[in-house]
C-alpha cells in the first residue's frame, strides 16, 4: 500500500544533507525554515534519508540527540536549537516529501508538492471579478453568443435592475430560465413585489397570490411581448429582453404555476428551443438555478469549434450559487473551464456590473481634443 | 385535532355569500379573483359555508353544478365560467381561510392570513443594504460601540481592503476574531497570499507554508503592534486597527497554528477580554465565522440599557454567512433584531461600503456658495 | 421601540421579592439557581423591579452592594455570595423576563418564555423515527394513500433495496419522481452501477454512458413494464412497483436524458397525472428531491377532507433532505404538519425500515399456543 | 490554449475507421453504441479524423451526407440510420476523446477517459459502511489506537446510546471533543434533555437553562469522574468512558458555557493533551464537528509509521458531516485516505453499529458441537 521512494535514484544519490540553522530566540524560527506537511517526509542526515518522529503539518524539523529528525511546533523550539532549512520538497535541499507514496492522493501536484485548498470550489476562495469582466466585454466586442441562465433569486430589487442593465448593454446573447423567473419578474413589474415580499423582504398583505395575479394578466394579454406592448409590463428583465430584441427561452417544470403563455411546457420541445442557442454559444453564465444550469450544462460542449477555420477553444463557463454543492455538481457533470462563485445572486450581479463598467470604460478611445 | 370554525359567530352570520364573476376568456381569470391557499377554506354559497372539492393552493374557486365549490387551476377555467372574487380571507367577502383550525401552525399571522416565505433567513430574500448603511452611519455619528466579528473569509483581496476602509473611516468600535483572521491578514501583508493563494485564487508554489512564515515574523517582532511599527506589516486590517487606534481581541481556538503573540490562548481569559466590549456594545456585525459569532452572541444581551437614563432599546445584530444554517443557529441562540444575510463575505463588504458611502454623503451639509 | 412592562398590574404588585441563597463553594451555584436569558429581565428587590447590570445569557444573578442586581457567570461567583433562585420567568417568584418588550420577537412563547432551538428544521434536532413508523403502519392498516416522492439519491445500493422493501410491503400508495430516478434504478438493474459508480462509490470504466445504455434498452422494449416482463429489469424499485401493482408517475424535467418512454414530458400533463393521486392522498413522504417535492407540495392541501363524513384532519408530511434549505423551503411553500429530517436518503430509509419493522411486529396478534 | 492531437502518432495511424451499425427502430440505438462526452471527440471516417457537428454529451454519433459526423440525441435517430459503435475512447476503435487538449482539466483520468462524479465528497455517493466496519473491527483486533472526534449532534437520544455502545465494546481509543459535547451528554444524564429538548425534539419548559444546571452539578462534584462515582451521572458517553477506562480530551472554545472542570481552557495546553494520542493514532473518525475535526486533522500525519519495523501505511480517516463543505475542507487541510460521509450523525452511528455487529459476528469462531 505504501511505495518506498527509490533512494538509489541519482536525484537522491546526488542530493546534499539537509541544512540546519540555529533558532534566533525561544519560539522563533530562522527565516527560511522548512515547514512540514502531513506527508511522509525524508530528511537526509549523514547521507541517510530518515523519516522524522512525531510527524504533523505546519511545524519545523529539528534533530534529536541520536540524529533522528523530529517534527516540532515552532513555539517549542528553543534559542540556538538547530532547525532544518529550505523550501524545496523534491529532495534537492536534502528534504523529500513523498506524496506519491500513498495511493490515491489526487491533491498532489507533479513531484509531490503539497497544496492547500486544492478542491476547486469554495466559499473561501477569492472571486476573480476583473477577469470575468474582461471576458464579458471581450465577448461583446467580438460578437460572441453568451447564454445567461438564471433562477428567481436574481430578481430581488437590485438584482433585477442590474440584470436588466446587462441585457440593455449588450452582454446577454440569450436568456434561459424557467416559468418562475419570468413570473416573479412580471410580479415585480405589475404588483411591486417578488414572491409576495416588498423590496425589504417583508411579506405584504395578500402577497401570496400576487404571482398568480401577474400570470393571469399575461394570459389575458396573450404573451409577454403583448403585455409589454400593451404597457402592462414596464420594467424589469422581460421588458428589457423584449425591448432590446434579445431572445429568451422559458422552459417548464413540474412545479410551475400558471404557466405563462410563453413557457414551453414540453421538456423535449424545450431542449430543442435551447439547442438553437447552445449550438452557437461562446460562453455561459449560470446564476442560482441548479435545474436550468444542469440542463444547459448537459447540452453544451466543453469547447467552441468553428468548422470554417477549424479553431477549437474552451467554452467559458461561470457558475454562481450560494452552495458549493450545486457548483461542484456542475463540474461533476463535466463542465470545464468554469469560474465557480459561491455567493448571493444579487450581490454577484452588483459587483460584476461594477467591474464590467470599469473594464468597458478602460477600452473607450480617448476623446479627440 | 381539527377545530371547526364557529359559524354561529356574528362575523360569519353577517357575512355575505361569496361573489362570483364570469371568466373573460379560456384560461383567463377575472381581475380580482380569489387565489387559494392549501388551508381549509370555507366558501359561503346560499348562506352555507362549504369546503371546496380538490383543494390546493394557487388556484381559483368555481362552482360545481350541485353548488359545491371546486378548486380549479386558472388554466382550466373556461370563458364565462363563474369564478369566486375577492382578497379577504377572514370571511368578510364570503370566503374564510381557517388557518388556526390545524394545530401547531406557527406560520400563520393573526386572523389566519397565509404567508409565503415566513422563515426569516433565506438566500432568496432581498437584503436591505440601505437600512444597514443607515444604522452604521447613525452609530458612528452618535458614538456607538459597534463590534465587528470576522472570520478569515473576509480577507481575500478586495474584502481585506474594504474592511480596512471601514476601520479607517470610524465604523469599527472593536474587532473580534480568532488567531486565523490575523494570521492570514498578515500573510497577505508579508507574503502577498491568503491561505497560500494569490489574489486570483491560484495556489502559489510553497504557499502552504506562507502563513507559518508570517506567524514566525510576528513572533520574532514580539507583537502585531511591534511588527507594524517595524514596518513588517504595511497593509491590511491589523495595520488599519493599529494605526487607527481601534482595539481588537484575538482569541485562540484548538485548531490554531502558531499562535500569534497577541492571541489569548485561554478561552476564559478571552471571554473576559471580550466582555470589556460586549458590556458597552450598541450593535454587532458578524461575518463568516460561526465560532466567534456564537461566542459573541452568547455574551450579548438582546438590548442596550443605559443605567443613567433607564432607556432600553434593541441591540442591532447583522449576521452574514454563506449558509442559512449558521445564521439560523445564531437566532436559535437567542440573538434577536438580526439582519440575516446569506452571501459571500467579500461581496457583502463591497456592497455594504457602496451604500455606506451613499448614506454618509447624503448627510454632508451642503457647501456654502 | 421598547415597551416597558406595566408594573402596576396586579401580577407584579402581588409578586414577592426575588429570593437569594448563598453559593455553596467558589464557582458553584446553589441548586435551583435562576439562569439568565439575553432578554430584559427585571428582578424585584426591596419592592422595586430593577434591570441588572452586565446582562447576558446562561449566567446567574447576584446583588451589588447598592442592591442593584448584576449578571455574573457562575464560575465567578464566590462561596457565600447570594444568588437569585427560581425557575419562573413570569414574575411569580420575583423575576420577570420581558420578552414581548422588544418588537418582532417571533421566537417567544406566550408569557415570554425564552426558548432555544425554536427554528423548526435543523440537523441538530433529533428525529422521531418511532412516530413516523407508527404513522406509516397506521396508514397501511387503514388503507390510506401515501405518496412517496423520491430523487435519485435514494438509489445507491442499500437505499434502493430498502425502498423496494417499502413498495413490496404495502407502504407505498404511489411513487412520484422524475425521469432520472427511474433511469438510475434501471441502470442499477441492467448495468450494476448508479451514476456510473459501483456500490462502493468508485466510477467504473465507461460508466459515464451506462445510464444511456439503460435508457436505450427500455426504449427498445417499449416501456418499463415491458422491460420487466421481458426479464430486462429484474431488481429494484421500478421492478417492485410493476410486480406489486403500485402506480407511479414519472414526470419530465428540462435536464432529462432520453427520456424513458414512461416519462411524461409535458409538465402540465404531468401535473394532471399527479393530481389523480394528490386528490386522495392521506400523507406524503418526500426524499431528496427539491423539484418534485415542491411540485407535490404545491398541489397538496394541508388537510385531508372526507366529503361523506365531513371529517377534516391534517395531512402528514415527511420531508427528508441533506440541507435545511430545501426542507425549510417546503415549509415556506405552506406545507404544514411536516416532519423535517436533515439526513442522507440512504441512511434515512435504513433507519426508518428498522423502526417500521419493530412497529409492525408489535401489532401482530400473539400466536396461539 | 487548445492542443491538437498529434495524428501522426502510430496509435492514430494504425487505428481503424469508426464502425457504424443501423439503428433497429426509431429512437432506439443499436446495443454497443458509442455514447458521447462534452469533450473534443475525433471520429475516423475514410481515414480522416473529424470533429463532429453539434457536440454535446450523452448522445449518439451519426454521419451527415457529406461524411462529417454529427452528434444526435438517441431519441431523434431513425430506424436504419447508421450509428457509431464502440466503448473505447482512446482511438483504438476509430473514436478519440481528446481530454487533455483543453488545459487544466483536473477531472480526466490517464488517456483521457471522461468520468462522472469525480469530486470526492458528495451526498449523492454511496457510503461504504461494510468497509468502514471491517476497518474498525480490524483495528480493535490488532490493538490500534482509534481517535473519535465528536460534536454535540451525536448526542440526541439514540446517537448517544450508540456511541456509548462503541465505547463499551472497545472501538474507541480516545474521545476528543469540546466542552459542549460533555455538557449536553451530562445534561441528558441529569436532566433528561439535550439542548433543552426532549427525545422528540420538543423544547421543555425551562429547558434553555438545563445545560447550566448540569454544568453546575459537575462543578459541585469536582470533576466528571467524581460525578460518575457519586452517582450523579449514570448513563451516556462520559459515563461509558469513565467506567470503561477510555481516555478523553475535552478542549475549550471561546463559545463555552461553564466550563466543566475537566475542560482544558488553554488551547495550547489542549493541543498538548491531544498530541499524546495523535502521536500513536492508527485511525480517526470525526463526526459533526468542524472545529475539533480540523484541529485533529492539523495534528495528524497522513500515515502511520512504526519506527521499529520501518513500516509506513496510510492512516484511516472517516469524516462525517451534514455538509459537503466541512468534509471537503478537511480534505483541503490535507487529510487523505478519507471516507467522506454526508449524513446525519445519529443515523450514521445507527447504521455503522449495524454493520459493525455483522462484521464482528462473522469473525466469531464457530461453536464446537
Amino acid at each position: 500500500m505504501y511505495r518506498q521512494p527509490d533512494f538509489s535514484h541519482p536525484r537522491f544519490q546526488n542530493a546534499p544533507d539537509a541544512r540546519f540553522q540555529a533558532a534566533p530566540a525561544d519560539g522563533v524560527l530562522p527565516e527560511g525554515f522548512f515547514s512540514t506537511t502531513n506527508l511522509p517526509t525524508y530528511v537526509r542526515v549523514g547521507g541517510e534519508w530518515k523519516l522524522p518522529r512525531d510527524p504533523r503539518m505546519d511545524s519545523a524539523l529539528v534533530l534529536d540527540p541520536d540524529n533522528v529528525p523530529r517534527v516540532l511546533e515552532g513555539r517549542y523550539v528553543r534559542r540556538g536549537q538547530m532547525v532544518a532549512m529550505g523550501f524545496a520538497e523534491d529532495g534537492a535541499e536534502g528534504i523529500y516529501v513523498h506524496a506519491s507514496g500513498l495511493m490515491g492522493d489526487p491533491d498532489m501536484g507533479p513531484e509531490g508538492e503539497f497544496k492547500f485548498m486544492s478542491s476547486e470550489v469554495s466559499r473561501e476562495k477569492p472571486t476573480d471579478y476583473p477577469e470575468m469582466a474582461r471576458i464579458l466585454v471581450d465577448e461583446r466586442e467580438r460578437g460572441g453568443h453568451f447564454i445567461w441562465v438564471v433562477g428567481p433569486a436574481v430578481l430581488h430589487s437590485r438584482g433585477r435592475d442590474t440584470l436588466a442593465w446587462f441585457v440593455n448593454n449588450g452582454y446577454v446573447g440569450v436568456l434561459f430560465g424557467g416559468n418562475a423567473v419570468a413570473v416573479h419578474d412580471i410580479e415585480a413589474a405589475t404588483m411591486g413585489t417578488t414572491l409576495g415580499m416588498n423590496g425589504r423582504g417583508v411579506p405584504v398583505e395578500g402577497g401570496h397570490a400576487f404571482h398568480m395575479r401577474a400570470i393571469n394578466r399575461v394570459r389575458a394579454a396573450g404573451s409577454i411581448r403583448a403585455a409589454v406592448e400593451q404597457g402592462i409590463i414596464e420594467t424589469g428583465i422581460m421588458h428589457a429582453l423584449v425591448t432590446s430584441g434579445v431572445p429568451y427561452v422559458l422552459t417548464g417544470s413540474i412545479r410551475d404555476d400558471g404557466p405563462l403563455p410563453d413557457t414551453i411546457t414540453d421538456v423535449v420541445a424545450g431542449q430543442e428551443a435551447m439547442k438553437v442557442h447552445t449550438r452557437r454559444a461562446t460562453g455561459v453564465i449560470m446564476i442560482a438555478t441548479a435545474l436550468h444550469s444542469i440542463a444547459t450544462g448537459n447540452m453544451l460542449p466543453s469547447y467552441v469549434y468553428r468548422e470554417d477555420t477549424g479553431e477549437v477553444r474552451p467554452l467559458t463557463t461561470i457558475c454562481v450559487d450560494s452552495s458549493e454543492f450545486v457548483v461542484s455538481k456542475l463540474k461533476d457533470r463535466g463542465t470545464h473551464q468554469a469560474f465557480g462563485v459561491i455567493t448571493n445572486a444579487q450581490d454577484f450581479l452588483h459587483v460584476l456590473r461594477h467591474y464590467v463598467e470599469i473594464e468597458a470604460a478602460s477600452r473607450q478611445p480617448a476623446a479627440v481634443a
